[in-house]
């Protein structure tokens, strides 16, 4: 381990402590890494252009920076606990090469401002990375609504059949849903899209840093204005962009449940791709929809995300090490919501909806709304409507569920399911989207 | 209580069964009854425009709901468990005074959407209120902040002593945390107002539903085109909005946070006003921040019921009663959450620094920071200049808090606070407002 | 109001921060007044043998204590906002009643011990109670069992048919499963059977409190020794009891997810009895199992509950006004959760399965693992036995239910279910319930 | 990777799709590892005894699961993502070791039980560590509290300073609710010592599983008799340890809040043992607590685990694949929580408290209760005592903390701090360890 720069002399180390304090640390900061250099490049870029560093210095540090970023992505510069943190291994590495430069990278900023910035990139990347699955999500049940427009299905309530519906109204259903996640997404990201870079440890510094400066390098669209804050919204931040994710997840919750259910042998409605399935170590009859039930479990790594971080935030202001656990979780609550929702476009896609199954699962009961709201529309009081018909006027049995489906004509309901509408909701979703959200 | 509508004849009613589903939803539908007739009005509208009511009958449900409106305002009607909920209440109350009209105004609708409707509504409201709150609490914050701006007052990380920083740096960091909050509220409600009358049961119905009438009248910016998705995003919705007051109450946790320690005989930086604060049973020397403490605690609440909502949320699609219990727990989080919001004005109004005392709190010791970075914008690396100060160099005692205030110049940083910025994006908030937001 | 006792003169009184700082406490308190009353009467007799009150002051204590519990049960006595707290209501009471006598009352207390023994008292009631009940449930589950302990059913896994079992099975899952639970409400109330009166504000008093006879008089196993601990308890003690009742609701939730999908019209394997079933405001043909999803989401409000208090106990030791909050929690919770374990026996109960569907949902393919087991029984390695019947060896159409069922002989499945332990483990659980645990 | 045993033949196989699968599952084995092995090994003699395998079979499997658990203690076998689980690798390691016998292994048993068993032992050997942790915290706690019983300190409610106390008491409250987090601990232990081997997928086998041999030969107390409650108690089981773990990790918030206030500069009433310290990258005056903020952090990540296993358990009976994140969060919320204790009882012992300070701390006010109960003990009620006290009689100032120590009398006080009754609590708890309890 490089020294650690702060290490007072003659204080024993002990090493059970160091680990303590350390935890995954370094490991965790591989995913905010290039993040981090990319950020420190606009530092000493801003310290530049205030005369802290000379151009030759800048040079330097632009040129091994770079180095540093590309030996990054191409496994040839590996972050593990040889170095304290991420911070630390750059600031190392600099120094290793250029010497006097290096030692000067770190004026008027702190780990604090640093990790900061670092995160608030990495949050907007991710946040990019979310609206792009929604939207992709979204095309694809688009897709299966127009497909699926003229296949009945039953609507549920309570889980007890209903009324009859389609499977266009179900995909168009959940395709608005990812539409919305989406639209939240980009707003989080607009909402928390403040550089704190040049805040230091919370009380910024005796130099007049080119704050426009790193804002604009670092393409943000405003600054963060005051140091407290740019402190205060640690954890605060993360939790709107885990809140954002989260409403992504709870809808595929929902779905994944639907799929959970319209899979077993008693709804029968749709199979599932043969690879989104697996066996079982002791019952040589079972396909499992495993892949279906970790999506639907994945929403619980998110709320656990947002857990750790709001348990930590009961402080006062100013940065305590406390908030170093919301790394952790912030990292793990995405990495299991993204993934779920990256392999939901392909599920999607390769569903297979059994229509014979679904027709015969929609009963003459199911009629009897149609046929109350229409002896309402002819004039008898609804109340008095409903009461016949639960009484048993009407012969529900001549009626179809195709003749249902196609009288449904509020708007957005199956008979007119207003697809141009949602189209162009999404369509505005993917205009939107900035760099960086596609995968 | 009137008779249940769509009670089975036949079947032995359990009191025990009846107390436990109603719980205490027709109380909590206190909160949502202007609300509820305001869209049953719009609803009755839409039937005229349809002509499944003729003119006659709408003109007779217009005037009554209005009477209701004015008749629960005024405290004349009293809506409580002789109901069997707020929608019955309406609907028995046309019938009383109208005959068959009243027993018109439930076609074509479910107490799905019903519920969905003034749910929405109110949470449009709230989140009005929210962010009407916030501008108000950043106003006073700012006036703190251009009061404060000379008064000396210690920085600390991890609670200990780090650099001279002003109570204006305070003020201005908390202004500009409940400037976002403010935003976010808006924000939050921009994406949730959408317009869910006209989805019935999650179905649509068989009649052509004036739903651009509807969406008009009620002041929503758009409709929720899929009723699939109307029933989906109950409980999705509230959580967002639940999120946003959150991100505010957090804030409210970390300011009382502060101002607990600060209000110790330690530390004894502020003094809060008499009327805020309370005695003891059984020591009669205390006064105690009761307010600040409840204030850090009303997060707790919205937390809570956050926790509730989500854990309602892991069930496929279409409505099931389970989404019931959501109502309390949103009814609970909004008041205790904007009821500490609503007090923190008055308080910061009211605070009183201690200016000698946080004079004195701020050592020579904490001015090595400023040494360290002028070394190093004098040509030393960084490294060296914080080793060279940590090793002894300089007459840190010599220095002043004011004569380090006033170099802190990064922008936002106490030397230069930049509070104009944060007053146009209040300002800009401020102008954001609709109707309702303040109270 | 009666005048609040802690009152500074001079000090402006506002009615929002009055309303604020009370909130629904004096409501709340009605849950906890009649342990308060009895625990003012041990407090009362300590003072009394310790010679701080005479034999005639305690006698009137006594007299009107008495009288207060008594008016509160019949009604007489009705705690309202007129009371700041109940607390404060006792002694009015004593003090309008007795005069000087009642103004000794408090001696040697706070309302911070007095608020921990009642909550106490609450507290070991409620877990007597929720012992009870789970007793109750498993006692009918146990009947279940045995009565279908030769019913066929389906077993899943993923929720798909997994192999033959049978509603015997089921039913001695649950019942296993609430005999735990109620082990657990018994464990966790001697864990926390311990006397807080005598602890004052967290530091004891210049008094030899006779805490011995408090402890013995209010029946508690213990005393808690320690003042600060005391107060360290408050929402401690109160978290493990929502996580034992959270153990029972979590095993709610997952018996009313089985009923939700076993009523679905594609099982259809169980009828609920009629009265726990609901119809729709909108489709005439509809009957819901609302009872059954209120009883699913009830857990949700035990969560709530726990949320709240978990978030309050991020604090320094010592009484804070954030505890006060975690009332209103606790209240929530066993509100909700006993209220809906309570409707369960009855529900059970009435449950009516349907053999012949159970039966026809028993597909030959649900007979290969008991094959493939035979086969490695016989002498091939399972991995070999469970290739060949995945690769379609045997005659799995010939197998019967009933004979699967039978050879389902490991202890404790289908064809040896082990009755007799759980009746045993059951009857422990019964014979070691303290008195209150019936309703 | 090792053939997936379930794998169907012709199916395409998505790497995505098994990396989603897959997750860190092998990874989170190693946790598991050795105690899979343990209960193979039991397994394997239940098979001979029901005549299942042979002798020579169980002897070869005996030797190289032997084999196989000193590879692994030895870091000469590596469980990576070569293998799809732990479990997969110990059955390859069998059969390329013993061929027909190794593929034996698997008869009457699932991985579902196999993970359960193996979990099982796991959460046992943790909740003894965690138990053994808290015995030796609160060791060190009180004989803090028998050096500091005549130390003053003051006492705080609201963070307001209230009546004189002492180091000892501090100590002895919290000595207090680690013995009870111990007794917890073991009680929890207890609960769940319940052997689940032999219920294969939930639904048992046809054949007579030796399952009271393998219920001793791993050391439970008592089988778990009913396959679906094994099932069921997935999740459970694992909450309540967590539950455990949190009383303590909340114990410890506490405290840690406690240290974080007591080394702030304006408290300055400890200091702590420097290894437990920083320094900051920017300030080089600084030294930061930060041992103690991520102690006070630990809890968040115990409430994670919470947050992540509760919202999985949502869901009908039987096993499904939700379940298997509930893993990582177990193993996540145990790292940190038991992390965090174990470095206690170093950090108290090093404590060095400032009595100069501690007793600057402690002004005449803070005597007023003192006084009053004096008052009222002499015969005046107490309310009027309490009066007269807050219009200022008496000469507080003429009282020593020394003197209000000695006469703080009542049972648990500081001046009868009644630490023989602890110390008895403490060896009892200690004499309940069952072996491992020791790290």
């Amino acid at each position: 381990m490089s020294t650690l720069l702060w290490q007072k002399a003659g204080v024993e180390v002990d090493p059970r402590i160091q680990a303590f304090l350390a935890g995954e640390d370094v490991l965790l900061d591989r995913e905010f890494f290039a993040h981090d250099i990319r950020a420190s490049l606009a530092h000493a870029q801003g310290l530049a252009r205030i005369g802290v560093i000379d151009a030759a210095a800048l040079a330097g540090i632009e040129r091994e920076l770079d180095a540093l970023a590309r030996a990054f992505a191409d496994g040839d510069f590996v972050l593990d606990d040889r170095h304290e943190d991420g911070h630390s291994a750059i600031e190392h590495w600099l120094t290793q090469r250029l010497g006097e430069a290096g030692r000067r990278i770190h004026t008027g900023r702190s780990r604090n401002d640093q990790v900061l910035v670092a995160t608030r990139l990495w949050l907007k990347d991710r946040l990019a990375g979310l609206a792009g699955l929604c939207r992709d999500i979204a095309a694809v049940l688009l897709d299966g609504a127009r497909a699926g427009a003229g296949v009945p299905m039953p609507g549920y309530t309570h889980l007890q059949r209903a009324v009859p519906s389609t499977v266009g109204h179900w995909c168009a259903g959940y395709a608005e849903a990812f539409i919305d996640d989406g639209v939240r997404a980009l707003a989080t990201r607009d909402w928390l899209d403040a550089n704190p870079l040049g805040t230091a440890a919370g009380y910024g510094v005796n130099l007049p840093l080119d704050r426009a400066h790193t804002t604009a390098a670092l393409g943000f669209a405003r600054m963060q204005v005051n140091p407290a804050y740019a402190q205060l919204s640690r954890g605060k931040f993360e939790l709107a962009a885990l809140e954002a994710l989260g409403s992504a997840t709870l809808d595929l919750r929902r779905l994944a449940w639907d799929l959970s259910l319209f899979t077993t042998a008693e709804f029968a409605f749709v199979h599932l791709p043969a690879q989104y399935t697996t066996g079982s170590s002791i019952m040589p009859n079972k396909r499992n929809p495993d892949v279906v039930e970790l999506m639907r479990a994945s929403h619980a790594a998110v709320a656990a995300a947002r857990t750790e971080t709001e348990q930590l935030l009961s402080l006062p202001s100013g940065y305590q090490r406390d908030l170093q656990l919301g790394k952790g979780a912030l990292v793990h609550g995405f990495r299991h919501g993204l993934g779920a929702l990256a392999l939901l476009p392909g599920l999607l896609a390769g569903l297979r909806w059994d229509e014979a199954r679904l027709c015969a699962a929609i009963e003459p009961a199911m009629h009897a709304t149609d046929l109350a709201i229409e002896l309402a529309a002819a004039g008898l009081p609804f109340r008095d409507a409903y009461r016949q018909v639960a009484d048993g006027a009407g012969d529900l049995a001549a009626r179809t569920p195709q003749a249902s489906i196609a009288a449904r004509i509020s708007p957005g309901a199956c008979g007119d399911l207003r697809l141009d509408e949602l189209q162009a909701r999404l369509a505005s979703l993917a205009a939107a989207l900035p760099a960086g959200a596609d995968p």
